[in-house]
């Protein structure tokens, strides 16, 4: 197919068409959409975005061609994939259905200083899939419903995509359809997750019980620290030590990974009572435990894991590592308790996963809301405050 | 609790806690979030979004505690709703899941001159629920993602939720869950729905046969007729009854209703071939039955319904009905084929259930795509182009 014709196929949005094609002219047809943008703003007949934004087959498939096949979603259970009205997908017997959602917007969760658009579509996949694991669930389907600025550069959602199916990839998770619109303002992607989990297992946050202790699942405030150095103005002298500590707070706060295993580790060990993925930062989601559960949490700072490129970081630019451990968000590690009597069993099976595994405090009836044992021996309350990234 | 104790209790974010209060101290909290607003923005030490628009329990539990009740979910087989990670939910044996997601973006679809905000939300749930319809499947679950400008006017939510949970509950959708987030742009509003349908039963685009007729459920065009009116710069001079008139093609535009029995209709007939929402317009989604069915559509024009206020206002305006017809979207109509032989039984059984029904054209091998027979007899081939709302 020459490229007149490629031309003339793209302006028809002619999206499902990409199916007859072999692959050498799926690119003539996504270079001749390039051309057909300029074309149509050129003439002002039709508007940028009526080519590949709305026509929700054609941009969705032209992303999606290439990850995963029919044969990798069939036998994820996918029924009706991308392409119809809705997606039709299987689910078990004996299971229930887990359902969450998440959204990033250009200008609240990212800029483009702080994050690659493949590091975007990666980390609101893993945010939805966060939620999953903080029920103990497994994942299995996810929606993408994606708004993309009028005249946004049309690499950018493909850079986007391939972020998100990394991340779906990883965790095996099919993406099976969502929608394709445009605004006059920044992007805004939503992810929607669909996991399955064995009925009555799902592990809750209003289930932490005095005499609990307290876990998480990792060190926290790397993603933070990372965020921090992004939107320092003035660039700091480091050595190729510290740069490489950096490059991995970075990673972290660009890549972040739900816990999903250690999920499903605590759900399998039946020994874990309340469980919260840590989205918006250690003393937010404490607290969101100790008030669904109606108890009192008391952490202990001398048992907080401290990550050592956190610790390096913080030295340099002369900030506190534990206000990004208490209030740093987006880390997507699990916060949990678990009655004194299994700590040894849960350990053991976290090992086992080669998991991380960190005991951080405990669960009290003589105050409510979300205590710290200080260093210094004094005990203070801790603010339930959120996660904000441009403040 | 007076005025200042909620102040301080919403300035915790206690989203969780409005559970504990009664009705008359909730109105109190609410009042005091908006005082807090202020008094965040005046002392510039929290911005306005950060207290309700981060806070997703908060904002989410405000406007939802008044609509549907923890009996009224677990009916719908709600196990755990809005409040946690996410929502976990019942699925019956033998049945497959059914997920769509769809968009509505300020100034792409909607802006102040032709929505109330309550519409927005009404026509959100129908838009997303619309999908489901044309699978033929039964909706169950909804997760709403709002991402509201900042700073903008919270009764405005408050009234979008409104409008959802008035869709939802016409339609026995329980919500629960989703995300709540801010933008520097406009108003983008998605919804995510989880259908069942009886296992392998779905009605898909691709199985339309020659030989089938062409059907659709009720008239076309009406919503762009009454979007075309509200668009209109210099106003008609109208009398009482092209008021009334256009009033009801305006309520077309504003609160379309999915066509969810008919979808269940057809699904239980068994002798649907292929079926398709008209969201983007008759000539669109016939293209799209056309494509994946690979067959021809006739449409004849002297058989397509005609609204009678889609015609007075057309001739008001002096403006083509047909174009609306064809071209107008957002109708959530549906199109489906069906063979010949079955075309009693399915009307017989339309007719049962109090649904329109209307025969417009046939699907054929002599061709690819779809034409128009016109009223002079002429056949023509209608071109392949979607909806614009304000192009």
């Amino acid at each position: 197919m020459n490229l007149d014709a490629a031309l003339s196929t793209s302006k028809l949005l002619a999206g499902a068409a990409f199916l007859h094609f072999n692959d050498d002219s799926t690119w003539y047809v996504y270079l001749a959409t390039l051309l057909a943008d300029r074309y149509n703003k050129f003439n002002n007949r039709r508007r940028l975005s009526s080519l590949p934004v709305n026509d929700e087959f054609g941009l969705i498939r032209q992303w999606t061609n290439p990850y995963q096949t029919a044969a990798m979603q069939k036998s994820l259970g996918v029924v009706v994939g991308i392409g119809d009205d809705a997606a039709v997908v299987e689910m078990k017997a004996g299971f229930q259905l887990v359902l969450s959602s998440d959204t990033m917007v250009q200008d609240i969760h990212f800029n483009e200083k702080t994050m690659r658009m493949s590091d975007v579509g990666f980390k609101a996949m893993a945010a939805a899939l966060s939620d999953l694991s903080a029920m103990g669930a497994i994942p299995k389907y996810a929606l993408v419903s994606l708004t993309l600025p009028k005249n946004a550069d049309i690499t950018l959602s493909k850079q986007l995509y391939e972020g998100l199916y990394a991340c779906a990839d990883q965790f095996g998770v099919a993406i099976v359809g969502g929608d394709t619109t445009s605004t006059l303002g920044g992007w805004v992607v939503t992810i929607q997750v669909t996991g399955e989990i064995e009925a009555g297992m799902a592990l809750l946050r209003s289930t932490a019980s005095p005499g609990d202790i307290v876990f998480i699942t990792g060190p926290l405030g790397c993603s933070a620290a990372g965020l921090d150095y992004l939107n320092t103005e003035s660039p700091l002298k480091l050595d190729l030590n510290q740069s490489e500590s950096i490059e991995r707070l970075i990673e972290k706060h660009r890549r972040p990974l739900p816990q999903i295993l250690a999920g499903r580790t605590l759900l399998h060990s039946g020994s874990c009572h309340a469980l919260n993925d840590i989205s918006d930062g250690l003393a937010s989601e404490a607290w969101e435990i100790a008030e669904a559960s109606k108890v009192g949490i008391l952490l202990n700072e001398a048992m907080i894991p401290r990550n050592p490129d956190l610790i390096l970081y913080a030295e340099l630019a002369g900030k506190s590592a534990m206000d990004w451990i208490l209030y740093g968000g987006e880390e997507y590690q699990l916060i949990g308790t678990a009655p004194k009597s299994q700590v040894a069993f849960i350990e053991q099976e976290f090992k086992k996963n080669q998991l991380d595994y960190h005991i951080i405090g405990e669960v009290t009836e003589l105050f409510a809301g979300v205590r710290l044992l200080q260093l210094d021996d004094i005990e203070v309350e801790i603010a339930k405050k959120g996660y904000n990234h441009f403040a």
